[in-house]
């Protein structure tokens, strides 16, 4: 059996107080910028910078090791070289320290000196009851607390808290190298696992399934060491929140690959597929759809369904949605006469499923042309009882009056909706974007995108049903 | 046979004269649209707006009909209502026009009525020797000559001119839809074929293989009606010049929609995949590819061979690329003993392939540190004998130097590159890829995308070589 880490787990994401050591030099890398992370995101717990060098950085007293804390911490973040983190690590033991992040690298992932060092500090951390994340990571963030433990820059301040946990083997998905100020949609937990030494994704699965911020979990793996635990716990949790997987690892080059960067092997990639969906994981192929895809379930309703309706700016970007829907395993809707009726009133072109906007958009150019026209065509078709879910390509007229047209419908909230701004200015588009997001719309940088996320989330009801008990109307 | 329509197609997009006929109402739709688009794109012909009810639009007088046109024009746009359509295009006939554009829709999109109407113009026309473009089309561009014909305003006021050929079934990839002003890649001509009355693909094949300024040759195609000949004369084209086709119609579903935006029916899609590999036609599978995939082969040499390299900023996204690599016919390039030397004489973290500069990252942020270091790294790669083709996901700290990085490389030309710009700006990722895109280095959204691109351009150099004569080397 192995110990249960939920407690410790909770404590590393709301921290009351934080021992930063490592250099505090002023430079773009280092102790420096982490606590001047935490302090420009607004972590509101106690900071303790430790360097003997230093007696102060950032307007806070430096100790000059952990154990010179007048509290036990609850986390402990050290970015020193890999031979001084047995002695921080013992220090943080006798500080009385709940959790601590290796960001410092130089350990399994190089060579035999580092695996050994690795396990020198995983004895030490388990012997005294201390928690661990890395080595080899950029850490955690929880942007409802402004806890961000990153040694690198952030070229922005403020991070948006929202309902996805995103976990991964790589530093990748930080804050660094995250555009969270561009785009709108909310984190609620990040964790990069580093080396994994100690928690790993079953920890963080057992932890999430209950943490109420969480609704949806995307976790990025490469190597997955206790495979049986993982599928009974990720079905577990599966029947509750959806879990999305990015598992790289389907030829044995990058399988090699992936152990000279985390020091660990994988395995075979079939073993995994089978496993995952034993599990009711909903498996994705890219960085761009781990992140892209749990946006749908962060904030939209289930589908009932996977009867699919489109709005189009253009019949050619319709075809490609039904070609996109069709291999995806949706169906195309088939609107009511009552619905085409209406739509047909709003304007004589507009004759059927995918509801083509292109032809009725030149009578639309006139200021507040599409505006006024959508919402009347969008709730017809969500108002349809043949529709589940809906992917919308927005034209650009309803450019700062989202919240309006779109708003009313979203607190409703009846059938899945997925967005996408095409356009011929990328800045406008992301303006729109963050427009939609702010309501509580997923947004994707095309249809296809937008069509495969429902499909993520027709499939995902119907694996939870199945999980839940028998399933009758979905496929 | 069919008449050749290469000198006709020619003057279309290098017209000395241009008529508008339709709407002068100040409005965002119509002929006082298109007509200012040619004035702010600084189009150099004579341009001759035509409606009874106007004297001067613009500052151009304005002519009660074509017939009163005191020259015969080379091309006449319209986008006056379908009825009023066949007299314009008499009217055009009368003046000796060698080409006409029907912007306006209500034909054989739209029933029996407009299938008629269609048929009515298309015999006006060839009675006349006036070769037609639509009808229902955003017509054509050329930048180079700052002709544009869509008659919705376009944000910006400068297309960049350069090597891709897009013609497409469709509005989208107009210039009123496209980033042009924020991307930096150029195209040669653009053209919307519309419902395809008279010039068709076959045409613009058989004029754009010939065309000096066109590199690569993009296609959207919903239907092709002489499947035999297109197949004929894009495997003469391929051995030339790469032909990527975007043939969308891979279900019934999809099928019936095209035929009611295009009046047209489509043929099954396993004849069409079969007859594209037959013809050395490169299919991609969403416009999202037929966009981007063509860059590569607008910029890049063709690759020698298949083995390839990966520059990353993380292990894991490396593992990522290497399973896109394999999946896509790519091989990972094994560095020889000399190359990985100097790599580890730049940085002893740099291992092998791929190239990982995340390790390394911390000890270059200080000023210049990357971007003197990426040269050497990147030239060592591309100087290895084992190395066909590279991609490069490029770190934040070469923004504002990527000419004076990379140029020289560039200017050298040695291998097939593609660039992936990752990070917390969007903005600054835009920026970064403007500064790739005008040195021509194709950039991609992601790492993925960039391997992919270039595995087409391996494909291609192979088709080449099938098309020309016996392949020793490739795949």
């Amino acid at each position: 059996m192995r110990p249960s880490a939920r407690g410790a787990v909770d404590r590393l994401f709301h921290p009351a107080s934080i021992a930063v050591a490592g250099s505090l030099r002023e430079a773009r890398f280092g102790g420096f910028v982490t606590v001047s992370n935490l302090l420009r995101f607004g972590f509101a717990g106690r900071i303790y910078p430790v360097n003997p060098q230093y007696r102060e950085v950032l307007n806070l007293p430096v100790f000059p090791s952990v154990r010179d804390i007048p509290e036990p911490v609850d986390l402990v973040v050290t970015m020193a070289g890999a031979a001084a983190v047995p002695g921080i690590i013992a220090d943080s033991v006798q500080n009385g320290a709940r959790a601590a992040i290796i960001v410092s690298d130089g350990f399994s992932e190089r060579g035999q000196e580092g695996k050994r060092l690795q396990q020198e500090v995983t004895r030490i951390a388990r012997a005294g009851g201390l928690r661990l994340i890395g080595p080899n990571t950029i850490g955690v963030a929880n942007p409802a607390v402004g806890l961000i433990t990153t040694p690198y820059r952030v070229t922005y301040d403020r991070m948006i808290s929202g309902g996805i946990a995103l976990c991964a083997q790589t530093g990748l998905i930080g804050p660094q190298n995250m555009p969270l100020e561009e785009t709108h949609y909310g984190w609620s937990r990040m964790c990069d696992f580093g080396n994994k030494c100690d928690i790993d994704e079953i920890d963080l699965l057992d932890y999430l399934a209950e943490d109420p911020d969480t609704k949806v979990i995307a976790l990025h793996l490469e190597v997955i060491r206790e495979g049986r635990l993982f599928l009974r716990k990720a079905r577990e949790v599966s029947a509750r929140k959806p879990v999305v997987v990015l598992k790289p690892g389907r030829t044995p080059q990058s399988r090699r690959a992936m152990a000279s960067h985390t020091g660990s092997l994988a395995g075979e990639d079939r073993v995994y597929d089978a496993a995952f969906r034993q599990a009711g994981v909903i498996r994705v192929d890219s960085f761009r759809e781990l992140i892209d895809v749990p946006k749908v379930f962060a904030s939209q309703p289930l589908p009932r369904g996977h009867r699919l309706a489109i709005v189009t700016i253009s019949g050619a970007a319709g075809v490609m949605g039904i070609d996109v829907a069709a291999a995806s395993g949706l169906a195309l809707a088939r609107l009511s006469p009552a619905t085409l009726e209406k739509l047909a009133a709003i304007s004589p072109v507009l004759a059927g499923n995918p509801v083509d906007l292109g032809p009725g958009l030149p009578a639309y150019q006139v200021p507040g042309g599409i505006a006024a026209r959508l919402p009347a065509m969008i709730e017809a078709i969500l108002n349809d009882k043949g529709v589940d879910c809906l992917a919308i390509a927005c034209p650009w007229g309803v450019r700062g009056k989202i919240a309006e047209v779109f708003g009313p419908m979203v607190r409703r909230q009846m059938k899945t909706m997925a967005v996408w701004v095409a356009g011929p200015s990328l800045a406008i588009a992301a303006e729109m974007n963050r427009e939609f997001e702010s309501i509580g719309l997923p947004t994707y940088p095309d249809g296809d995108a937008a069509i495969k996320a429902l499909s993520m989330a027709v499939r995902y009801a119907g694996i939870r049903e199945g999980l839940r008990g028998p399933s009758p109307s979905l496929p």
